[in-house]
């Protein structure tokens, strides 16, 4: 692993906006940035225009960026590798990547979510996957972060975390600008679980703005669930500490009072009266919240955890219960101790 | 101590907006509540008219709350007294409600801030100001709670911290419904430390929305800023974990997200390049976290703690550092780790 201040070769498998986000931030770090997708027009658009007008309209990609339609060309002697797949593309990237790759690279992903099934986070999926020879270990980078400010140019702040400290400085050192300021952290299960169960609150909170209630209840729920995430968190192996970072309430922050996330939108229209069914179709596109929801109410009931805000959602989109009803159900719960873990 | 399910006689000393809104959840509750303040127009008006027009001009106050003209008369035989008075006025009301005072009731507040000049915690001062034969111990409560939506009857949760987790359930019991909702607490300096210093991070955000930044931006001055607020909290006592509860995180929802909060519109004015000076004369009303940033400086470079954020908002406040430029510093710095407690 070489010191980032020399030019690094770095592949992004994945242009989504996101994707293309992080592509832009190495190439205007000096970094030769390979990006592929499997989508030909769209690589041939990347080389020939430099744009990605379906996911960043606005965005002119710089001209150093090369677009790969081979999975192999892009990752020829690379010295890392970003996945930033969605969460149920993972797996198979993976796989294809491991019978490719001829080099061992720093592994990077940037995916957030829980392997459906499985409940496997995507760092275990690429452990699986990606053959020790074929890698220098896995960093996952998680946080606030709309891909179209970081297109822009405005302040981001996220996190690069690894059970292998000197990773996460590579990667700090590889993605850290002016712009883009890189925190490591060396807690994987906590970074990867905080960026996937962010989601069911941000449904949570979209239902309470739905049923028109406002700020105070906002907090509640943010909180609240946060709690219950750090609670199963911790039950996975996380540091409950991580919940308080970039990752966890930085995250939340981003996804839980935005009218732009999903999550937050279909929660908002099953606050409204709307079934779950029509804000599916109504949306037209994936909401994580819904899956993440069913596998953190598996996840807490095999680990013994006690998720009240989480399982009251699931029963809103999985059993029909009624939005408002659920609400008071939470509220009149016993009453309860604040601070359960210790240091 | 008596349970709470039998009637209290409840003294609530501060007739604002936020001590009417909390004396209408105990009268909804079935406990005798006695308000206190020293406009003697405005007791009148709560006693003839049941309205505090100039607090919270919509609430019709419960018919059963008296307003009491003469403290020695409000706190006669009560069982508790909650000070919600400004924290400035804090240790004057005390002292007086010391020398008044004929039994031991237990002391409640739900003042934010640190005392000027002394950096005290509000539970410091009470504890000073009020002789132990005449309290039975101190209760802390916080949250994040707009009167406003109190008053209304919207979902609310807040944290009821004492040294004595007994002491902390009874305020539980006293105040909890199914709108208000109480979680208790034993950290202390952390619930109070997380009330005060959250204010500053709110003239922050508001100053990088006035700087036209975004949700980015916005997640990442939030919980850094909670980093660094936790971090002086540790050195002053506090446990980290308490700063990702109601008092912390849940605080700095409402106040850093919300453009009701007078902290986050000075910012705001800030960030679009007023002076500091234009901008207080201009809100003609108290900032509080203009007064805390420099309490917190000062206290961060008496415990030898880093507070970055904290220095910078200082230096635009206090030494007309220019707002851009104070970002840049910041975003510029030697990358770092983020998590820095461990369990």
């Amino acid at each position: 692993m070489e010191e980032t201040c020399v030019k690094q070769k770095v592949a992004v498998l994945g242009p989504g906006s996101w994707g293309t986000a992080l592509a832009q931030v190495l190439a205007e770090n000096g970094h030769d940035v390979h990006i592929w997708g499997d989508n030909q027009a769209q690589m041939d658009e990347i080389n020939t225009y430099h744009t990605n007008r379906h996911y960043l309209p606005d965005l002119k990609i710089p001209d150093s960026i090369v677009a790969e339609k081979s999975l192999a060309d892009a990752v020829k002697d690379v010295d890392a590798v970003l996945f930033v797949v969605p969460t149920k593309a993972i797996r198979v990237v993976a796989r294809e990547f491991n019978q490719v790759v001829k080099n061992q690279p720093v592994i990077i992903h940037a995916s957030k979510g829980l392997e459906q099934g499985s409940h496997k986070r995507i760092s275990e999926v690429l452990a699986e996957e990606i053959a020790p020879e074929n890698r220098q270990g896995i960093v996952v980078l998680s946080g606030p972060s709309h891909a179209e400010e970081v297109a822009v140019h405005d302040i981001t702040t996220i996190t690069a975390a690894s059970d292998e400290e000197n990773l996460a400085k590579y990667v700090q050192k590889l993605f850290m600008n002016d712009y883009f300021r890189i925190y490591t952290n060396t807690d994987v299960v906590g970074v990867e679980t905080g960026a996937a169960l962010k989601n069911i609150i941000a449904i949570g909170a979209g239902a309470l703005a739905g049923l028109n209630y406002g700020d105070n209840a906002k907090a509640a729920i943010m909180t609240r669930g946060l709690a219950e995430i750090s609670r199963l968190g911790v039950a996975m192996g996380a540091n409950p500490l991580t919940f308080i970072g970039l990752s966890g309430v930085g995250d939340l922050i981003v996804t839980g009072t935005s009218v732009h996330s999903r999550n937050w939108r279909a929660g908002n229209l099953l606050g409204k009266g709307h079934k779950l069914d029509e804000v599916l179709e109504n949306m037209g596109m994936v909401v994580e919240g819904v899956s993440t929801t069913k596998a953190a109410k598996e996840l807490s009931e095999s680990l013994g955890v006690d998720m009240p805000i989480t399982e009251t959602i699931y029963d809103v989109l999985y059993n029909g219960k009624e939005v408002r009803q659920a609400c008071n159900d939470l509220m009149t719960r016993e009453g309860t101790f604040e601070n359960e873990f210790t240091l």
